[in-house]
C-alpha cells in the first residue's frame, strides 16, 4: 500500500527512510506537503509495519498473480498476530461476543449458560441494553469492576474500578497517558526512559509527541536483564538534555522475551521513586510465561507490597486481549490501571478521553471474558481450560524450538524466550555482508532481512527497528507460526543463514 | 466520575471550567501535576460529555439510591446515542456480526443466506480467516473496496479503494487527518475554519493540537444557512493571526440540523479552492434527511462534477455506523475517503496510522453491512428495508414534533430540523434570569440547562458548548427518545420553560 501510494520506497540510515516522490506529484499546488506537514508525524516510525512488511505484502500479491519465486507462501513472523498464524479463538469468548451481538441467541439452547450469563451481564451494563450505545468513555462500569476484581485476585492487593480505564488495545491506553506529559519548559523536553531493544510503539509515540527518548540497554549477556547501573547511566546522561519524567518497563519483554525477577522489579520501583519518574508497566504478556522458574510479578503488586513511601507512586499498567492465550488482536480490547494520579490530573485525563467517545463495546466485552473466564464447575470450564492450556503449552514448546534451532546455527545466538511471543537472536555478519549492505544503502540487519524475505518468503523485523547496541545485529521473529509451519520456517532460516554467511565469507 | 475524582466541579466562563482540588491532593509530590501537564489537554473541552452529563449520571445514581426528586428518570437528550434511547439494532447487521464472531453459526440454518455470504466475505478478507487477527491499518481490503463501490454508486463518480481508510468511528478519522496539519511557522499556527455552532470534537481537537480555531457563524434566520459573506469575513479576519489551512463543513448539520443546498456546496468548494483550504466534509448524517425538498449532496460528488480545477482539491469525507438508521455508536465503525493527497503526504499519513495497528475488525464488519446492505431479491431485503424505513420515518416525525412543540412555547424558537438528529432552539431569557446565572457563576444557557436537569431530569447541552452568537442562548437536544418518551419530555420542557420565564419575569 504505502509503496504504491508513494512511488518508490527507499531505505537509508536504517531507522529513517524517505519516499521518492512519484512523477505525478505537484507538491507546490497541494495544501499539505512534506515541507509544511506535521514534522513529528514525519519523524515517527513503526518498524513492525514498516517497509519490510510492505514488501512482504507486495510479494504476496506477486505470488497470487503467478510470479515465480523460490517459495510458495510468505510467512509473516513480523507481528504478534496469533490468529493470522492459525491459532484458533477461545470458544467461550466468541460465544459471548456472538450473544452480545445478537441477544435473540440467548434463547438458543446450544449456547452454554455461563456464556449467556456473561452476555446478559455485559448487556445489562449497556445503555438501552445494546452494545450499539456509547459506553462511558472509560468503559462499561460492570466490566471495569470485573477488571478490578481480576487484578485484586491476581495481586492480592486492592484495586479500585475507578482506576480502570478500558481502551481500544493497550496501545491507545499507553498513548493517552503519555500525552499527558507533553509540556516543554524553556525548550527542554520531558524525557521517557525506554528499554533498548523496545517495542516501537514507544519510540513512535515519543517522536509524535515530541518527547525525548532515553534508551537504557537491556543486557544481552544476562538474558536481556534489566541492569540497574545501566538504568542509572542512561538517566544521568539524559538529565543533561531533558527532564526525565517517566520510565517504561515491558515485562515480559518485547522483543526480548525476558521475564523480570521480583528483586529487579523492586529495584526499578525504588529507582523510579528516588528520581520521581512515572512508571509505565507494559504487562500485556502477563499470561505468556514459559521458562521454568519464571513467574510474573505485576509492578502494582510489588509496589504495594513495598509499602511506604512506594505505594503512593503514580503508575499505569496495561493489559490487552490481543496477546496471552486469546490472541484477539483485531477486537481492540485492553485496559489501563492508572493509580495514584493527582485527582485534578485524573479529571483532565478523563476529560481528554471523552472526546474520543468510547472504546469499542465489543472489545470491552472481550476484556470481560479475559478477566472473568469460566470458573470451576461452570459448563464451559473444561473446554476453556483445555483450549487455554493447549495454546500456552504449544507456545512454550515453540519458544524452546525457536531458541534451540537458532542456537544450533553457526553465527547465530539466541537468549531463552522466558515469556511473551518473540525471540530476538543476534546474528554475526561477515564484514563483506556489512559492506554489501552499505553499498545497497541499507543497514546490515535491514539488508539481511530483505535478503531473507526475497529468498525464503520469511518476514521478520530487523533489530534496528527496536534498537540494539551499536555494532550488533539482531532480528525479531514471533514464535507464533503453528508447529509444523514453524519447523519449516526454522529449517529455511538455517539454510538461508548458512548460505548468506558463506556467500559473504 | 469526573466530579468524584476531582472533588468539586465549578463552572465559570461557560466554555472553561476549573476543578477545585480535593483535600487529599499532594500536588507537590506528584510527577504529573496541573501545572506541568500538557496545556493543550487542559484547554480542550467536549461539552457533549461535560459537567451537565456528569451531574445527570450522578442524579441517576441518587434516584437508584432512593433519593426523592420531582421526576423518576433522567432523559439523556445530550448525545446522539440512538440505541441508548430505545432504538432497536438492524437485524441483518447484528446477524453478520454474530456470524463473524462465531463462524460455526454459518452452519445454522436459521441465519439467512445473504448474512452468511457477507460474513464469509469479511472472514475471507481477514488473515487466518479470523476477526481476531490485525487487519491492515487502513482496514480490510474487501471492505475498503465495498466502501468505494458504495460511494461510486451514491455519487455516480469514481472512487478508489486505496483512498478509503477505515477508522474506529468518524472522530478518529477526523483527528488523524487534522493532526497532519500541525506545524507552526514562526509561532504562527495553522487555522481551521469551523461552523459556529459546531460539533465540539472539532474545537476539542483544534485545542489539543494547538491549532487556531476560525469560527464562521451559521445564519439562524435562514435555517442555519452557510452564508458566503460570513465565510469570507471569518477568513479575512483570521488571516491576520494564523495560516488558514482547512475548512470544516458538517452536512447535514450538527447541532443545527440544516441540509446544504447544492449551490451552497459549489460556492464553498470554490471558496476553499481559491484560498487553498483542505476540505473536511463531515457527512456522517448523510442518511438522515427529513424535510421535503432536501437532498443530500456529497462534497466529493459536487467537487468532481465541477470539473477542472476543483476536481483535484484535497478533501476528506467522513462516514460512520453510529448515525443514520443504524445508530451503532458502540461498535466504533467509520471510514474516511481521503482524495488528492500529495502521494508523499499520503505515505506519511498511512505510516502515522500504522502505529495504532488497526481499527476494530468488528467495527469494520459493521461498516461492511452499511455499505453493502441486502439487495432486492435477497432473503433479508424486506426485513432490512422495513426496519430501515421505520427508523428513518419515525425520526422524521420526531424531528417535526420537536420543532412544532418548541415553536409553540412562548420565548422559544426553533428552526426546521431538515436532517441529522438534533434541534438547536433559541431560548429568550429574561434579564433577571441572566442576572441569576451571573450570581450563580454560570453562563445563562448553562444555568438554564442545570435548572432544567434538576427540575425535570432532562439532560441537554447548552449552546455555549457548541458556540453561538454573543447575547443569544440556545441548547441542543437530540430527537432520539422514542415517540412516547419524547412526547412526555417535550411536555415537561414546556412546563419548565414557562415556569422558568415566569419566575424571572
Amino acid at each position: 500500500m504505502l509503496s504504491r501510494a508513494s512511488g518508490r520506497c527507499l531505505l537509508h540510515q536504517g531507522r529513517r527512510y524517505v519516499y521518492a516522490a512519484s512523477l505525478s506529484t505537484q507538491t507546490g499546488q497541494k495544501v499539505i506537503t512534506l515541507d509544511n506537514m506535521n514534522p513529528q508525524v514525519k519523524k515517527m516510525e513503526y518498524a513492525v509495519r514498516g517497509p519490510l512488511v510492505i514488501r512482504a505484502t507486495a510479494i504476496e500479491k506477486e505470488l497470487e498473480a503467478g510470479i515465480e519465486k523460490p517459495f510458495k507462501t510468505v510467512t509473516k513472523a513480523n507481528i504478534g498476530d496469533a490468529h493470522a498464524m492459525g491459532q484458533k479463538p477461545i470458544t467461550f469468548l466468541r460465544q459471548v461476543l456472538s450473544l452480545c451481538s445478537m441477544p435473540s441467541l440467548l434463547e438458543d439452547s446450544s449456547f452454554p449458560e455461563d456464556a449467556k450469563e456473561r452476555a446478559r451481564g455485559v448487556l445489562a451494563g449497556c445503555k438501552g441494553t445494546s452494545l450499539g450505545s456509547y459506553s462511558d468513555s472509560p468503559g462499561i462500569e460492570i466490566i471495569r469492576r470485573h477488571v478490578a476484581d481480576y487484578i485484586q485476585q491476581r495481586d492480592g492487593q486492592p484495586s479500585s474500578w475507578e482506576d480502570i480505564i478500558l481502551c481500544a488495545g493497550a496501545s491507545e491506553g499507553i498513548r493517552s497517558i503519555m500525552k499527558l506529559m507533553v509540556q516543554h519548559e524553556n525548550g527542554i523536553r520531558p524525557g521517557v526512559m525506554i528499554p533498548i531493544p523496545q517495542y516501537p510503539l514507544y519510540s513512535a509515540s515519543i517522536d509524535e509527541y515530541d518527547l525525548h527518548q532515553i534508551g537504557y540497554y537491556l543486557e544481552e549477556s544476562t538474558n536481556w536483564g534489566l541492569d540497574m547501573a545501566e538504568l542509572e547511566r542512561a538517566y544521568t546522561e539524559a538529565k543533561k538534555v531533558c527532564h526525565p519524567k517517566a520510565l517504561v518497563v515491558i515485562n515480559p519483554g518485547n522483543p526480548t522475551g525476558n521475564v523480570l525477577p521480583r528483586e529487579n522489579i523492586e529495584a526499578v520501583i525504588k529507582f523510579a521513586h528516588e528520581r520521581k519518574l512515572f512508571l509505565f508497566a507494559d504487562e500485556v504478556y502477563q499470561d505468556n510465561i514459559y521458562a521454568d522458574g519464571c513467574v510474573f510479578h505485576s509492578f502494582k503488586k510489588v509496589m504495594k507490597e513495598l509499602g511506604e513511601p512506594y505505594c503512593h507512586m503514580e503508575m499505569a499498567s496495561f493489559m490487552s486481549c490481543s496477546k496471552g492465550y486469546m490472541g484477539e488482536c483485531g477486537l481492540r480490547g485492553g485496559y489501563a490501571e492508572v493509580i495514584n494520579l493527582d485527582p485534578d490530573v485524573k479529571a483532565m485525563y478523563l476529560k481528554s478521553i471523552s472526546a474520543k467517545l468510547c472504546p469499542t463495546t465489543l472489545g470491552q466485552a472481550a476484556m470481560e471474558c479475559v478477566v472473568n473466564p469460566p470458573r470451576k464447575g461452570d459448563p464451559s470450564y473444561d473446554q476453556f481450560i483445555s483450549e487455554k492450556s493447549a495454546v500456552l503449552s504449544s507456545l512454550a514448546q515453540r519458544a524452546k524450538m525457536v531458541v534451540e534451532t537458532f542456537n544450533s546455527v553457526p553465527g547465530m545466538s539466541c537468549n531463552t524466550v522466558q515469556g511473551a511471543m518473540y525471540a530476538f537472536p543476534q546474528i554475526h555478519l561477515p564484514p563483506k555482508a556489512i559492506e554489501a549492505a552499505k553499498a545497497a544503502g541499507q543497514l546490515p540487519d535491514v539488508f539481511y532481512a530483505f535478503q531473507l524475505l526475497e529468498n525464503t518468503g520469511i518476514c521478520i523485523v530487523p533489530g534496528s527497528g527496536f534498537g540494539q547496541r551499536p555494532g550488533t545485529y539482531h532480528f525479531r521473529t514471533t514464535i507464533l507460526p503453528q508447529p509444523e509451519m514453524l519447523s519449516t520456517m526454522l529449517e529455511k532460516f538455517r539454510e538461508f543463514h548458512t548460505s548468506f554467511v558463506k556467500r559473504y565469507q
